[in-house]
């Protein structure tokens, strides 16, 4: 069976003894975006940095990006420090660099996350699941020609991104609202990893309240993990159900919250971005 | 005129020409609470150390801080390091440290940062603010006997704290949700700092969803700023009308969405945050 082009992309190598927090990898032509690989698989890079680090505690329960270049073609190093370990609760530094043109280290990535050893507890989803029926979605989306967008098999059941771009603002509640069905094409079962780069699947939430193509960039994310690794085994490599929507526009800058939901109805994952547009 | 409070809190000495990144500072009584300063503060001082930057690239935008340990009393050292700074956006990584019990450094906030030079462009606040009267809110809300909560002027619009902790769960949408209109007291003009600490000032959502004070606290807070310095100045010291809710509890751990508004309707901050509870 070849190797699942995300796990392609995952792929890391220790840097040695004498650096035991730093990985090797390479960005990823087969989730190449505009201008550097999809941003959702950078992010996953951080989290598989720290599912790989030998000194791990328990599983990532949060985790923030930041994006100060893009990436380039070709290989990186990704360090994972664990920066104070309690006792069921991890704290994590992560940097990702690459030389640039004159061949010194430039910051692409910073992260910081959290993994945590969790006790069964009264829990409730207060947000319940939209109603959505999957047959109803429209077909496959494909918003870009990026490459990266045919790793996804999404499916809108709302907020389908615009297929006229005439500048007709859209407003109200919920103008900039998507709902979708999302999986890794080809399936693959569900991680930590690959719920942090589909937390960031979401086409930019300007493109559709403004019916207009402006370039826009992830900032930074902020994803909320509320599953544990065996919860996402369990769902598998099954369609999730997606939702995202801003909260404010404001001089150049836009949030994005989003929902990832099992198709069971639990509530995987919850994440917030930043991001950049141009008008 | 006396200093303000939190002012006093936000005082910072630069640590010299050896360390140009780095600032001394105290923890604050004025704010204190269970074990440790209120978790705002030390958000606050995060953006206090970027503020004070000679480097600083434009004002913030987004803000990531994660609490690995409570703060003891007295002095701290906080480092702000710009990561990288591009055209119109920088990016911070922020550390806290504190000397333990045997006086080896120990880490007490990590944080990530960006800052921008905003540019004028099409905006638009898609979240309305909720239509709430000031002289419809309870009277000052006193929900705990903590220092820090006498800090703050907060008035509960809806979701005000149980007034019996009885165990008797609340169900549905927004059970978990609280609005209320909060201001510093003594009032003070409002800055990214303050901003930064009132997102984190609303009590823990298990306790309004469970009516049952369970031991509960913050172990990571993001804040994304959708105002400029001169439009936080404009608002002055008048009131803020805050929303907080969970979307999930889910073994030991629970999400609270937030959003922060001038009574003249901007919204000033989005913020989330994941917080431990015991149960």
């Amino acid at each position: 069976m070849p190797v699942h082009p995300f796990d392609e992309a995952m792929a890391l190598t220790p840097a040695g003894a004498a650096q035991p927090d730093t990985f090797q990898g390479a960005s990823s032509p087969a989730y190449w975006n505009m201008v550097g690989p999809f941003g959702g698989t950078t992010a996953a890079t951080a989290v598989q940095a720290i599912m790989r680090h030998p000194q791990r505690l328990g599983e990532p329960i949060s985790l923030t990006v930041n994006y100060p270049g893009a990436m380039a073609q070709g290989k990186f190093s990704v360090t994972a420090r664990p920066v104070r370990t309690n006792r069921s609760t991890q704290h994590w530094m992560v940097e990702l660099l690459q030389p640039d043109t004159a061949g010194a280290p430039s910051m692409v990535m910073t992260a910081t996350a959290v993994t945590a050893v969790r006790r069964t507890t009264w829990s409730a989803d207060e947000l319940t699941m939209p109603t959505l029926d999957f047959s109803d979605a429209t077909p496959r989306l494909m918003f870009s020609t990026s490459e990266w967008t045919r790793r996804y098999d999404m499916r809108a059941a709302s907020g389908m991104i615009p297929q006229v771009w005439d500048d007709r603002e859209a407003t109200g509640e919920n103008a900039s609202q998507t709902q979708l069905w999302l999986r890794d094409d080809p399936p693959r079962p569900l991680d930590f990893a690959s719920l942090a780069a589909m937390s960031d699947a979401f086409y930019p939430r300007v493109w559709l309240r403004r019916a207009t193509r402006v370039p826009a960039g992830t900032v930074t994310i902020t994803t909320y993990f509320h599953a544990t690794g065996e919860q996402l085994g369990q769902v598998g490599s099954g369609y999730l159900l997606g939702q995202a929507r801003a909260q404010t526009f404001s001089n150049g800058f836009f949030d994005q919250t989003a929902q990832l939901w099992s198709a069971a109805g639990r509530l995987l994952a919850t994440s917030n971005q930043l991001v950049y547009y141009k008008s």
